[in-house]
C-alpha cells in the first residue's frame, strides 16, 4: 500500500479541528472564571463544602496512585505487542501509541480530576446563589456552566488529541489512536467502578442506618455517612462520569478514524474530525443559551431546548460540510477499497445519513429513557402503585420495567445500526464507517450532554451541603429541590447515550478486528485469507457460541461483583455509622460531633479495593479467550459482551432511576406520603437501585469499549502465534492459563472478605472474629 | 444424495428402543397403580386435596383450550412451510412433520397432564403416610415413586416418539423430527409460563395478605388463596415442568438425529437412540434402588446416591455399546460427508468421549447449583447475614449471588460445549454431533431427574395438606418439613440441568440451521454457496450484530413480561384476599369459610391471558428477524438468545433458590429467627426470588428452543424468498412487519391491564374505575 499523505486543504483542516478544540479549552476556562467568581454563601455552607472538597481530593489522589501501577504495566505490554502494516517505522508507532495511551489516560484522568475539583466549588456556590434573589435561575446558571467546562474539556481534549495524532502520524495515526482510545477507556473505567463503589457504599450505607434505623433525614448532619456521601456524589457521579463520557468521545473518534482511512483514504482522516468540530462549535452556543426562562415549568425545558437546538445545528452544519468536503460520485480508489461497485448512495449522502443518524438517535434515547424514568410517565407511576402491597413488588415492577425499557433502547440503537449498515450497499467495510459515522453525530451532541449530566450531581451536593449547613430559607431549598430531580433525569439520559456510543464505537471496531485479522494472517503466509477468516467468525462454530457465552458471561460476573462490592463496602459503613451511635450517644441531641472522616476512610479504601477484581477481569478475560480459543471465539466474545452488555447497562440504569422516581412520586404525597408503609417499600426499591444505575450500569460503557480495544490490541499477536510459522500452541495456551489464574485469584481473594464488616479501625477482620454485639438486626 | 434405509441391525436396534421405550411407560402403568394403592389419610385431608386436584384439572382443561387454538393455527403454518433435500414425497413428509407436531404437542400435554394428575393424588397419600410408623420412608418412597411416574412417561415417550419417525420416515427422519420437536417444545413452553404464572400469582399474593399483613402462617386455611396456591404447585412445578423436561428430552434428541445422519448416515440415525435406551435402563434402576436409609442424613443423600450410580452405570453401557456399535477408524464415506481428515479420535472415541462429557456436565452443574442454593453453603448464608442490615441488602447480595453463579454455570456449559468441539478436530459438523451426543449423554440422566424434579412440588403440597387439614403430629409434620426442603434444592438442580440441554441442542441445532441455509441455497440456484453462507453467518457483520443485539434483548423482554404478569395477578389475587377478610370478619376467628373457588379462578383466566404476549412472542420475534433481516441475523439472533437466555435462567433460577433457602435459614433461628427484622427481609427477598425462579427464569430453557426450531422451520422459505428466481422481498418484509405488528399489539394489549387490580367480580377494571378504598397500603 502507498504511503498516505496529509496534503493542502486536508492538512488546512485537521488544524483548523485543532485550534477549534484549543478554542473550547478557552471558553473552559473562561467559564472556571466566573464560576468561582460568583458568592461563596455562609461560613458553615463554606465548612461543609471545605469536607467535602478535602475527602474528595484525598479519594482521587488515592485512586490515581492504584491506577498508576496499572498504566506502567500496561505501557510496558503494549510495546510488547506486535503491530502489522505501518507506513513508518515500527519503533517510532509503537513509541507513539504507549504515549498517546500515556495522553489518553492522562486525558481521562485529567477531566476526571477537575471537573470534579470545580463541581466540589461550584455545589457551595450553587447553595449560596440559591439564597439569593432570582436564585432559580442564578443556581441553574452556575450548575449548569460548571457542567459546559466538564463538557468543553471533553470534547476540546477528545477532539485535539485525535487531531495531533492525525498531524502527526498521517497512515499510521489510526495504530496510535488504538493507543489513545485504550488508554482514556481503561482509566475512565477503573474511575466509573471505583467512584461508583464509593458513592453507592456511601449513599446505602447512610440510607441504611438513618432514614431506615434512626429515622432522621438525608443529608442530616448528625449521620457520620453524610459527608462520604457527598463526596461520593463528586468522585462517582462527577469525576467517573465525565471520564466516561471522555472516553465515549475518544473511543468513538478513534473507531472513525480507523475506518475512515480503511474506506475513504486520506479523506477518511479528516472528515471524521469536521464532525466533531462542528460539534464543539454547537456545543459553545449550547451551553450559552441554556437560560432558564422564569416562564420554564422547570430546568429540564431549558436544558431539553439547547439540546435539541444544538443538536439540529450539527445536523445542518455537517451535511452543508459534507456537500462541500466530499465528492458526489465515488472515485475509483475508493470502490477499490470499498471490494463493490452496489452502494445505494454516494459518499455525500452516506456521511449525512449516517450523522443525521446518530443525532436521531441521541434525541430518541433521550425521549425513551425520559419516558422511562419521569415522574409523570406510567412505569413510574406503577412502581409507586405496587409499593401498596410492599417492598417486594416495588423491586419486582422496577425490575421488569428496567428489562422492558432495555429492550426498547436496544432495539432504537438496532435500528440505528441497521440503517448505517444499509447504508453500505454491498460493502461491509462501508456499513462499518457508516456506523462509526453515526457515533460521530452522536458525538456532536456530547458536549451538552455532558454539561446536562454534571448539573445533576452539583445540584444534588449544593441540596446536601445548604441541608446540612442549616443556612437556607424554604424558597432556596424548594429551587435546590428542582435543580436535583433534574439532575435525576439527566443523568439517566446521560446513560442511555454513552451505551448507545459504546455499542455503536464496538460495532465500528469489529470492522478494525477484521481488518486486523486479515493483515496479520497475510503476514503469517496464510494463503486462503478470505475462507480462513469466514470460517474464523462464523457464528454457526460451536467454538465461537462459547465465545459468545462467555462475553455475555463477563458481563454478569462484572456486574455482580460491582454490586457485591457495593454491599460489602456499604456494610462497612453500616457498622461504622452504627458505632458511632453507639459510642457518642451525644450525636443525636447534636452535642456531639460524629466523626466524617472515618466513613470517608473506610469507603476510600474499600472503593480502591474493589475496584481491582472487575478491573482485572475487564483487561484479562479478552486476553484469556484470544489467546485460549483463537481470534474466531474473541469476536464472538465481544459480540456477546455488545449484546448482553447493552442490555444490562440500560436495564440497570433505567430501573435504578425508575426506583429513585418512584420514592420522590411517594415523597410527593401519592399512595400515602413521607413516613407510610408505601414510602418504606419505595425507599427499599431505591436502595436496591442505587448501585445498579450508579455502580455496575454505567461502568458496563467503558468495559465494552476496553474489551474491544484491549482485543484489537492483541489480535496481530494472536494470529501470529496460531498460524504461520510462528505458531506457538505452547505460548498461546500459556499466556490464557495465566491470564484466567489472575482472573480466578482475584475474584477468590474478593469473596474472601465477609459482606458484613466489623466496626471502627477493625475492618479487615470477620464479624466473627470480634465482638456479635455488633451484629444486631435492623431496628425495623 | 442416495436414499438411507435401514437394514438388518439397524432395524432390529430401532425396534429394540422402540420396545424398551414401551417397557418404561408398562413400569409408570405399575408405579401408578403403586402409589395409588397406599392410605388416602383422613377426611380432612381428603376433602382439601379433592379442592386441590379439582381446582387444577379447571385450570389444565381450560389452558388446553387456549391451546388448542395454536396448535392448530401452527398446523396450518407448518404444512405451508416449504422443505428440502428429501428421499420420499414432499406431501408425505410435510404431512408427517404436521402429525408429528401434533404428537409432540400431545406427548408433551400429556406427560404434564398426567403427572399433574397423579401428583395431586400422591400429594394426600404422602402426607397420610407421614402419619404412619416408619412414615419417613414410606413418605420419601411415594414422593419419589410418583416421579418415577413422570420420569418413565419423559423418557418412554421421547424415545418412543422418535423411534417411530425414525422407523416410518428413515431418511427423512430429521425433517419429521423438526415438527416432532417444536410441538413438544411449544407445549412446553406455554405450560411453563401459563404454570409459572398462576403458582406464583397465587404464592406472591397469598404471602402478601397472610404472613406479611395478617400475620398468620403459610398454608393456613384462613387465607382464601392457600388452594390456589398449592393448585400453582401442581400446575406449575408439576405439570409444567414435567412437560418442560419432555421437551428438553424431546428436542436434544432429534438434534442429535438430525446430525446423526449428517454425519454417520444411517448409523448417526441409530445411534443416537442406543444412548438414551441405554438410559431408559439405568433410569429404571435408578427408581427402584432410590431408598431412604434410615443413616441417611436426608432425602436428598438418597437421591444423590441414585443419581450417581445409575449415571456411572450409563456411563459403562454407553461405552460398551459404541465399542460394539461403532467402527473403529472412520469409514470412507464418513470422512466424505465430514469434510475433513484432521480427526483427532475414530467414531467410538468420539462418541463415547462426547457421552461422558455429558454426563459429567450434569454432575457439575448438580454439585454447581447446590452450592450456590443449599443453606449450609457460604453464598446463602451471606443472603442470610445481609439480613442484618434489611431487605435491599438482601435484595443486593441474592441479586450479586445470582449473577455469579449463572457464569459458573455457563463456564461449565462452555466448557463442556468446547471439550465436544474439540472431538470434530477440522469438521465443524463433526464438533456440533459431538455437542448433540453430549446432550444425549445428558439425556440418560433425565429419568431420574425428573423422578428427583417432581418430588419437589409433591412434597410441598403434601405439607400444605396436612397443614390445612390441622390432621398431623410434630413427627409427621418434621418429615414432610425435611422433604419439602430437599424438595427445594432438587427443583433448583433441575432448572440448571433444562438450561444445560437447552444450550447443547441449540448448539447443535445450528448445524441443522446452516445445512439447511446450504441446501436452499442450493435449491435456489446460488453457486458460490460457501462463501455467501460465510458471509451471511459472519459475526463482524454489523447486519448480524443487530441480530444479536435482537435476540438477546428477546430474553429480557420475556423475562420482563413474565414477572410483570406474576405482579399484576399477584395483584389481583391481594385485592381479593383482603377484600374477603374484609367481608368476612368470620374468617379470622374460623367461623367462616374464605371463598377459595375465587382466587383459583382469578389465577387461572390471569395465568390464561398473561401466556399469550410472551408466547407469541417466541414464536413471532424469529419470524420477523429472519424474513425482515435475513438468514444471516437470524442466525445471530438464536447465538445472542442463547448467550444472553442460558446467563439469565441461571441467574433467576439461583438467585429464586438462594433467597428461598436463606428464608428457611433465619426461620431455622439464625439472625433473630421467625418474626424478627430479619425474617422479614428474606420474605421479602424470597417474594422477590419466586417469579425469578419459577415463571421467568425456567420459561427460558423452552423459549431458547422453540426459537430454534421456529427458526430451522422457516429457513427454507427465507432463504427461498430472499436469494434466486423466487427471490420476493416485498413479501418477505410483508411478513416481518406483521410479525412485528402483532408482537407489538400483543405487548400493548398486555399493558393496558393496570399492575394493581379490583376486587372481587369487578376484575376488568383499573382500580381507579371504582372504590378507592381497596388501595389501603399495606398494614407494615
Amino acid at each position: 500500500m502507498s504511503e498516505l499523505t496529509l496534503e493542502g486543504s486536508n492538512l488546512t483542516y485537521v488544524v483548523i479541528a485543532a485550534v477549534i478544540a484549543l478554542v473550547a479549552l478557552g471558553f473552559a476556562g473562561a467559564l472556571v472564571k466566573a464560576v468561582l467568581s460568583t458568592g461563596t454563601g455562609t461560613k458553615n455552607m463554606q465548612e461543609i463544602a471545605g469536607a467535602v472538597q478535602e475527602g474528595a481530593s484525598a479519594y482521587l489522589f488515592r485512586q490515581f496512585k492504584t491506577l498508576a501501577i496499572f498504566v506502567v504495566i500496561a505501557v510496558v505490554l503494549l510495546f510488547l505487542l506486535p503491530v502489522h502494516d505501518l507506513d513508518g517505522s515500527e519503533t517510532a508507532v509503537k513509541i507513539g501509541r504507549s504515549l498517546f495511551f500515556i495522553v489518553g489516560a492522562g486525558f481521562s484522568a485529567f477531566i476526571g480530576g477537575a471537573g470534579m475539583a470545580l463541581a466540589t466549588r461550584a455545589n457551595l456556590r450553587v447553595a449560596a446563589a440559591a439564597r439569593e434573589d432570582g436564585g432559580r435561575e442564578k443556581a441553574m446558571q452556575i450548575a449548569f456552566r460548571t457542567g459546559g467546562v466538564v463538557g468543553f474539556l471533553t470534547v476540546g481534549l477528545g477532539l485535539f488529541g485525535a487531531a495531533v495524532v492525525v498531524l502527526v502520524y498521517k497512515g499510521d495515526a489510526p495504530t496510535v489512536l488504538e493507543g489513545f482510545g485504550f488508554g482514556a477507556a481503561l482509566l475512565a473505567m477503573f474511575m466509573r467502578v471505583g467512584g461508583g463503589i464509593f458513592t453507592k457504599a456511601a449513599d446505602v450505607g447512610a440510607d441504611l442506618v438513618g432514614k431506615v434505623e434512626q429515622n432522621i433525614p438525608e443529608d442530616d448532619p448528625r449521620n457520620a455517612a453524610t459527608i462520604a456521601d457527598n463526596v461520593g456524589d463528586n468522585v462517582g457521579d462527577c469525576a467517573g462520569m465525565a471520564a466516561d463520557l471522555f472516553e465515549s468521545y475518544a473511543v468513538t473518534l478513534v473507531a472513525a478514524l480507523i475506518l475512515g482511512k480503511a474506506t475513504f483514504g486520506a479523506d477518511g482522516l479528516v472528515f471524521p474530525l469536521i464532525v466533531p468540530t462542528i460539534g464543539v462549535l454547537t456545543a459553545i452556543i449550547g451551553v450559552f443559551i441554556t437560560r432558564l426562562r422564569p416562564s420554564d415549568r422547570n430546568g429540564l425545558v431549558a436544558i431539553n431546548r439547547a439540546f435539541y437546538l444544538s443538536a439540529a445545528i450539527s445536523a445542518v452544519l455537517v451535511a452543508i460540510a459534507a456537500l462541500l468536503y466530499l465528492p458526489k460520485e465515488w472515485p475509483a480508489d475508493w470502490l477499490q477499497r470499498l471490494g463493490s461497485t452496489d452502494l445505494p448512495v454516494g459518499p455525500q449522502w452516506v456521511a449525512i445519513i449516517a450523522v443525521v443518524i446518530g443525532i436521531v438517535l441521541a434525541a430518541a434515547i433521550q425521549a425513551l429513557t425520559g419516558y422511562f424514568t419521569e415522574t409523570e410517565k406510567r412505569p413510574v407511576q406503577d412502581i409507586g402503585k405496587s409499593s401498596l402491597t410492599g417492598p417486594a413488588t416495588v423491586v419486582l415492577a422496577g425490575i421488569s420495567v428496567g428489562l422492558e425499557s432495555a429492550v426498547y433502547s436496544a432495539l432504537v440503537i438496532g435500528a440505528g445500526v441497521f440503517g448505517a449498515y444499509l447504508l453500505g450497499g454491498g460493502s461491509v467495510l462501508l456499513s462499518l464507517f457508516a456506523v462509526a459515522l453515526a457515533g460521530t453525530g452522536l458525538l456532536t451532541t456530547v458536549g451538552v450532554i455532558v454539561a446536562m449530566d454534571t448539573f445533576g450531581p452539583i445540584s444534588d451536593n449544593a441540596q446536601g451541603i445548604a441541608e446540612m449547613s442549616g443556612d437556607i430559607d424554604e424558597r432556596g431549598a424548594r429551587t435546590l429541590t428542582e435543580l436535583d430531580a433534574v439532575g435525576n433525569t439527566t443523568k439517566a439520559i446521560t446513560k442511555g447515550i454513552a451505551i448507545a456510543t459504546a455499542v455503536l464505537a464496538a460495532t465500528a471496531l469489529f470492522g478494525s478486528y477484521t481488518s486486523s485479522l486479515t493483515t496479520s494472517l497475510a503476514d503469517a503466509g496464510e494463503t486462503n485469507i478470505g475462507a480462513y477468516v469466514s470460517d474464523l467468525l462464523n457464528v454457526a462454530n460451536p467454538r465461537n457460541l462459547v465465545g459468545l457465552l462467555l462475553g455475555a458471561a463477563v458481563v454478569f460476573l462484572f456486574s455482580g461483583l460491582a454490586i457485591n462490592a457495593v454491599s460489602r463496602s456499604a456494610g462497612a459503613v453500616v457498622f461504622e455509622v452504627r458505632r458511632q451511635f453507639r459510642e457518642f450517644p451525644g450525636i443525636m441531641d447534636r452535642t456531639q460531633r460524629p466523626e466524617y472522616g472515618k466513613v470517608v476512610d473506610i469507603c476510600t479504601r474499600d472503593a480502591q479495593r474493589e475496584l481491582i477484581t472487575p478491573g482485572l477481569l475487564a483487561v484479562l478475560a479478552p486476553v484469556a479467550v484470544g489467546f485460549g480459543l483463537g481470534a474466531g471465539a474473541l469476536a464472538s466474545y465481544l459480540a456477546g459482551a455488545i449484546g448482553a452488555g447493552t442490555l444490562m447497562a440500560v436495564f440497570l440504569a433505567n430501573s435504578g432511576g425508575a426506583w429513585d422516581n418512584a420514592k420522590k412520586l411517594v415523597e410527593d404525597g401519592s399512595y400515602g406520603g413521607k413516613g407510610s408503609p408505601s414510602h418504606a417499600a419505595t425507599v427499599i426499591g431505591d436502595t436496591v437501585g442505587d448501585p445498579f444505575k450508579d455502580t455496575a450500569g454505567p461502568a458496563i460503557n467503558p468495559l465494552i469499549k476496553v474489551m474491544n480495544l484491549v482485543s484489537l490490541l492483541i489480535a496481530p499477536a494472536v494470529v501470529m502465534w496460531s498460524v504461520g510459522d510462528d505458531a506457538n500452541t505452547g505460548l498461546r495456551v500459556g499466556i490464557a492459563v495465566v491470564a484466567v489464574l489472575i482472573i480466578a485469584a482475584a475474584v477468590v481473594v474478593s469473596k474472601r472478605r465477609p459482606i458484613a464488616m466489623a466496626d471502627g479501625d477493625d475492618q479487615g477482620k470477620a464479624p466473627s472474629d470480634q465482638d456479635d454485639d455488633d451484629l444486631e438486626p435492623v431496628k425495623a
